[in-house]
Order: structure tokens, then sequence, then C-alpha cells
């Protein structure tokens, strides 16, 4: 029994988070679904299925490693290659190797400050391939790794919030799952102000540009906007750009994505709100009413308001109504295990 | 009955339009749902329910008008602030006013050529201000109004590629509708390769900058690199420039987002195939019973499809179930005119 209640936490809601308006009527159904009419099989099904699920994204969406090695190819590739061109390169030079890396940084994240610039043809239209592709690595490196660094943060800075907080792990784990976006907003949020922070520190008294310089440097490299009238131009400055640059711009770029997200989450809540607390008239009840027995089962209410939702598609639930009334081969509008008897039987 | 027609060619799949594998079966579901218990009562509920929606969205959503407002009122806001703080801005100079707005375009998108840099604090700051703004000030714009106009190129770039083909505007639309994102995606390809095709030819042309230098800067100016060694100096050409380089980013990013779109998309299809494919074992039917009859109903078996496809989560389940447990005044399983009555009679 102890196995079971852990395995209801995985498939349920935490029993000890308070909901919005708990019903005793709700629980009716959870409690008919951890009732398996054979419990020594409903596990292990419902383990394997989501196991395999997990197995095939594996195959289909390129891992946080693949996306990392990717990146260091692509930095790897670009400072050979500037470091062969560099004398087709002009401007501020320290050190070859540093320069190349520091040019290539700079024109994948499209800052482009311009205090290096291409002067023969072939490194311009080498500058041209490199921000294209550079562009769309930081995107991809933005849509995975990025995301999981954060996830990491996130949980450090969850507990500083909350250091006087009691319960355990597993209650945070579980508050933030269901702020999941906002808290992952933060964390971004938090880690731009001390990117920023640095960033001016470091060319105020490093690089020894004034205050208001120094910010007006950090804002423009940040934003990728790169003037260029101020810039990183002693050794340690571009050693210190090299890893300053990739981490500001891209966490300016998740800034961005949460803060859209976390609005697009705050929109659909309130039409969820809506769809939830409008009232059911008849005519709902027939357009719910898939089988056409003139009546709304659970499932069906459910569908349907998933569908005023828009968080499906009626050509979605077409399709997988075609897939059932196959498996349905008795034609009796539901599948028990009498139809996949059946079913096995034909196949035979 | 043509008023009919019409109807249900909006809530269920155009009949003429091949599906996968279309059985008897998925048209006995859908026969069923456009038979209704009172046919004079569906259609108006149907879409009320829908326009509700519909006005709903419009509250919360910020339209088209509003995001293209907003731009404006962006852009005239930089032009009077710079317009002001000219002569603390140092660079190739032309006319104040035109300077004003090229150096207003080209810190909003990010591009930042560093032909026209901030001298004093104040500009500094203020650019720092402009460049923040103005990144989400895009953002808003590349996700409502974008989206806008590329639907209206959609339309006329698929019917100049289908141009020979049969079957009038409705057939159209409806294929463009199955491939959304794909058409969307080459539209914005192909106005793409436009913008750089004009912007090349008219620094070339009339900027007098040789081929490569042309294709360099356009190339600088649409990814945002703005290095600046090459940029629009004559007042012609910075007028092309206001115009050019808005749309040209605007596009850019577009092609992006785009492009992950579809490749999103491409996953989904993946795996709802390999979800759609799978064979269901005895196990799955006991999870997917979600009333506990010991039987898989149609709608159950969609719902658990789609929680199998991560479409939706265990916890919109059971808050929708919540709401029907609610409405499910006579604790009978399923909703019924009977139970609104009966809810009725309660609340007076």
């Amino acid at each position: 029994m102890a196995d079971d209640s852990i395995h209801q936490a995985f498939i349920e809601d935490p029993p000890n988070v308070p909901k919005e308006k708990p019903s005793e009527g709700a629980k009716r159904f959870r409690r008919c679904r951890s009732t398996p009419a054979d419990p020594t099989d409903q596990k292990p099904s419902e383990r394997g299925s989501a196991l395999q699920a997990k197995e095939l994204f594996k195959d289909i969406r390129p891992s946080f490693r693949l996306v990392g090695l990717l990146l260091f190819i692509y930095l790897l590739l670009g400072v050979i290659i500037f470091y062969l061109f560099m004398d087709q390169i002009s401007g501020k030079r320290t050190n070859r190797v540093l320069d190349a890396m520091y040019f290539v940084i700079v024109t994948m994240t499209s800052v482009g400050y311009g205090d290096l610039v291409p002067k023969s043809d072939t490194t311009k239209l080498l500058a041209c391939a490199f921000v294209f592709t550079g562009m769309a690595v930081i995107a991809l490196f933005i849509s995975k790794a990025a995301d999981y660094l954060v996830e990491k943060q996130e949980v450090l800075f969850f507990k500083a919030m909350h250091m006087n907080m009691k319960g355990g792990e597993a209650k945070m784990l579980r508050a933030m799952e269901t702020n999941r976006i906002k808290y992952k907003f933060y964390t971004v949020a938090l880690l731009l102000v001390m990117i920023i922070v640095t960033g001016t520190l470091f060319l105020w008294k490093v690089e020894k540009l004034s205050f208001v310089d120094s910010f007006y440097c950090v804002c423009a490299t940040i934003t990728t906007l790169g003037y260029g009238d101020k810039s990183f131009s002693s050794k340690l400055g571009r050693v210190f750009a090299i890893f300053w640059i990739i981490m500001s711009t891209i966490l300016m770029a998740q800034f961005f994505l949460y803060l859209a997200e976390l609005y697009t989450e705050r929109r659909q809540k309130m039409l969820a709100k809506w769809v939830l607390n409008r009232r059911i008239t008849t005519m709902d009840l027939e357009a719910a009413d898939l089988d056409g027995d003139r009546q709304v089962g659970a499932a069906e209410f459910v569908l349907y308001k998933l569908k005023e939702l828009g968080k499906i598609s009626q050509e979605e639930i077409s399709s997988f109504l075609e897939e059932f009334d196959k498996l349905d081969v008795d034609q009796s509008g539901t599948i028990s295990t009498y139809d996949l008897t059946l079913a096995q039987q034909i196949s035979l």
C-alpha cells in the first residue's frame, strides 16, 4: 500500500495542496481511477507507457549535451577560421587567438560592436555566414540548454526565498510546479540583474570607463545593440567579454521569452476561469454529447470544455474517434476487454 | 439545409478532404453530433458560445490596431526626444528630423550601426531606455501584427503557387488550414528573399557600395549585427533605411519563429502518430476508464490519448471533473437536462 500511495501522488493532485473549490464528487472520480480492476497490472502499464513516450522523445528532441556540443564545435570552427583570416580584419588588436574568439562571440550573438571589422570580401562573407548560423545555434541553445540551466538555478533561488519555510523538498518542488513559469521568470530576472551589475563594475573598474559609460555599454551589449563606441579593448577585458557577452545576451533573450510565456499563461488562466464559470445550457449539453445518447458523461464534458478553451481541435478529436471505432469491434459504443479479445481473434 | 451544411463545414472536417484512414465508424459519431435533439436550438448555441469566447479574447489580447498604435506612439516619442537632443549625438548628419528617425529605428531594432552615437550622459541613458522598450514593442509587434500581415500575404502567395488549381476559394482555404505553419514559413521566407534583394540592389546602385559590401551590409542589418563599417549615409539612403530596417529585422525574427514552430509541429505529429498506432492493452483500458464502469467510452478514449500525447495534464482534467460533479446534481454519473432543471430548482 505504501507503494500505491506514492504512485497516486504522481498521477493525482497532491492531497495536501488546497484546490480552489474542493468537492466530494471530484474525489469520487479519483477514487474510482485508483481502484483498478486488476491491481497487479495497472502500475507497470502506466509507468511503461510513460517510459516509452520519454524514450521516443529522446530520439526526436536533441538533448542538452548535443546542443552544448554543437555550440562548442561552432565556436571552435569560428576561432580556427578567423584566426587564419585575422590579417583581413581591421581594428584594435590584442592576442590573435583571443581576438578571433572575441570576434566570433560578438558576431554570433549579433552584438556587432564594430571594433573589429572584416576588411576583405572573404572575411565579410564569412561574417555573414557566421552571423546567420550563430543566430540559429543561439536560438537552439536558448530553447534547450538554457531552460535546463535555469531549472537548476530555480531550485536554489526558491530555497533562498523560502529559507524559513518548513515542509521539506517534496513540498517545495510541488509549489514550484504550480508556478513553474513564474519562478523561471524570477530566476532569469535575478540572474540578469546580477550580470548587469557584474558587467558594469568590470567596465568601470577594469576597463576604466566612466560609470554611465559602463552601464551604457552593458545595456548596448545585452540588447545586442552594440553601437561600438564603447567596447572591450584590453586583453583582460576581451577574456571577460567572451564569457560575459554570451551569457548576458542569452539571459536577455530568456527574460523576454519567459515574460511572453507568463503573459500567455495568465491569459489562458483567465479564459479557463471564464469557461469553467460559464453557465451550462441545454444547448451546451447537446453540443457536448459525443456519442448521441442524450446524456453527457464526465469525459464528454471534459472534452467539450477543452475544445471551448481552444486546447484541442475537432480535427484532433476526430482522428482519435476513428481509432476508437476500429478498436470497438462489437460496435457497442464502448471498448471493453471483450473488444480486445475479439480483435485478437480476428488478427489470428 | 443549405445553412446547415455551411455550419457543418465549420465544426466538422471538410467532407471532401481525404482523411488518413477513413472508416465507417468515425462517421457514425459525427452523424450523431449533427443530429441534435432539438434542431432549432443547436446552431445559435454553438455560435453564441464561439462569439462570447471571441469577445472575451478581444478584451484580453491587444488587437492588431492597438499594437500598431503603440508602435506609432513609440516612434513619434523617439523622434521628438532625439530631435531635441540631436546636438548631443555625434556622427554623419543629413537632416535633423530624418536623422532622429533613423537613430530611433537603428536603436529600437538593436541594429546599432554606430554611425550615429550618443555623446552625452543624457543621450546615452535615453538610448538605453529606448533599446529596452524598443525590443518589447518589436516583440509585441512580431507576436501580433506581423502574424496578421503574414496571413494576408499567405493567401496571395498560395494563389500564385496554385494558379492552375481548380476548386475555388473554399478548397484553397481548407488546404491552407491543414498546412498553416508550413505556408506561413514559406511566405516569410519568400518575403525575406525579396527584402534581401531589394536592400542589396539599393545599397549597390544608390549608396554606391560594392556588390559584396552591399550584401554584407544587408546581412549585418537583418541579423541586427550592425558592425557599422557600412551603413546608410545619404539622405535618400536614410529615408529608405527607416522603412527597410524595421521590415527586414521583423521578417528575420518571424522567419526563425516559424522555423521553430515548424519543427515543433513535426515533432508533435510524430508523437501523435506513435500514440495512435500503439497497441491498446488491458492495462490501458483500466487507466483510461475515468468513471470506473470497467468500460471505455469514446470520450474517455480520446481524453486518455490526449493525456498520453502530453496535450493536457491530469490537473486540468481534475478541475473540469470537479465542475462536472457540481453539475451532476442527481449524482448519476451523467449530466442530462434533468440535472439542469434540478440545479435551477435548488438555486431558486
